[in-house]
């Protein structure tokens, strides 16, 4: 997602409380800004932010990390942070590519990923992020139960990373569905700002889960 | 694949040597008919029997087996066996759902799926040879290292088995290809009489690997 750039939302980035600075002091001790050991989700690309809001208010047990390149998306997030009195919610401004700097192996026990950019250009295969250089990342911080969750209304990015995750090793595509809101795993299903327009109109989203 | 019926075909097929009749004798024995211990693959819905007669003249360390249930089709097949001198390749004039009783499990290392039925109804689904009806009877027959090989053109019928295999445990899918022809998996691959045709009007063929 993109939006206008918003005035001053780095600056207002930087000293918020809910966006951890120089994340990668916390690799291997993230437990100790939840102040517990519960699991760590965290969703790549969160855009405006009410997915993963949602998410860490019905599951308290579980921590959330919501990771966001851009600063003038990063600011909706927060003014939506501001409302909540969770306290198991923090956030990132950084690029997926060094997630690994950020988590050790185990880390992190599922990974969202929400309506992602489609990069349709065969040249920017490798950005989208379901790509196999983005696999072979998320599998440097996955716990061995971890897993991937990705949903998308775009087909042709769903095809894309059928076929992505079905040919790296050792990722392996599970429940595939093309029309999630039909399907039996809509049960328990968050929606995001974007899917719930998709849902309005008709439109199916597609929903996979990717293990190794 | 149905052609016009072909008068006295199901008495060719009845003397035919290389018809396996009352096949359930042969569970556990295979390895006597073939006279050899090599692996066994089978192609279920084979059609005319280009596929597998090349797989069989390309491969004489593995045994094959074509099935078909319809006469008329298994005739066409056993004209082009009349002309070869294989020794690894036989027929059985079958339906799939009787699989388990013609092997144990084990038995078979590999099921070729081409181009099956697509069944395009929602209530005939469980017809498709990748329904999770079918899945659970290949599991009773296949080797623990054995998988399934599905080409089709039909997209429809594709997605259909992405969605079957991925939500079927034990079943996963690997090298999903939309285009098997544009891919990495084109090498090594034997075409059937329908996918030559295809391939000439320059229409993508689907192909995806099924383990457990």
């Amino acid at each position: 997602m993109r939006l206008r750039n918003i005035k001053g939302s780095r600056e207002f980035i930087t000293k918020n409380p809910f966006v951890i600075q120089n994340p990668a002091d916390n690799r291997e001790k993230w437990h100790q800004i939840f102040h517990n050991r519960n699991p760590i989700h965290i969703e790549v690309g969160m855009g405006k932010g009410q997915f993963i809001h949602n998410l860490a208010a019905d599951n308290p047990n579980i921590n959330y990390i919501g990771i966001e390149k851009y600063s003038s998306v990063l600011y909706r997030a927060l003014e939506k942070r501001a409302e909540t009195e969770l306290e198991n919610l923090f956030f990132l401004r950084i690029d997926a590519e060094i997630l690994p700097d950020i988590f050790i192996k185990g880390e992190v026990t599922r990974i969202y990923l929400n309506f992602s950019d489609p990069w349709p250009k065969d040249r920017h295969a490798k950005r989208r992020l379901t790509s196999p250089v983005f696999l072979n990342i998320y599998d440097k911080i996955l716990s061995a139960d971890g897993c991937v969750i990705f949903k998308t209304d775009n087909r042709p990015l769903f095809d894309y990373s059928v076929q992505s995750i079905t040919g790296t090793s050792p990722w392996k595509c599970h429940h595939v569905t093309y029309d999630l809101h039909k399907s039996e795993f809509v049960e328990g299903n968050v929606m995001t700002e974007y899917e719930c327009r998709f849902v309005e109109l008709g439109l199916p989203i597609h929903r996979l889960v990717a293990f190794r």
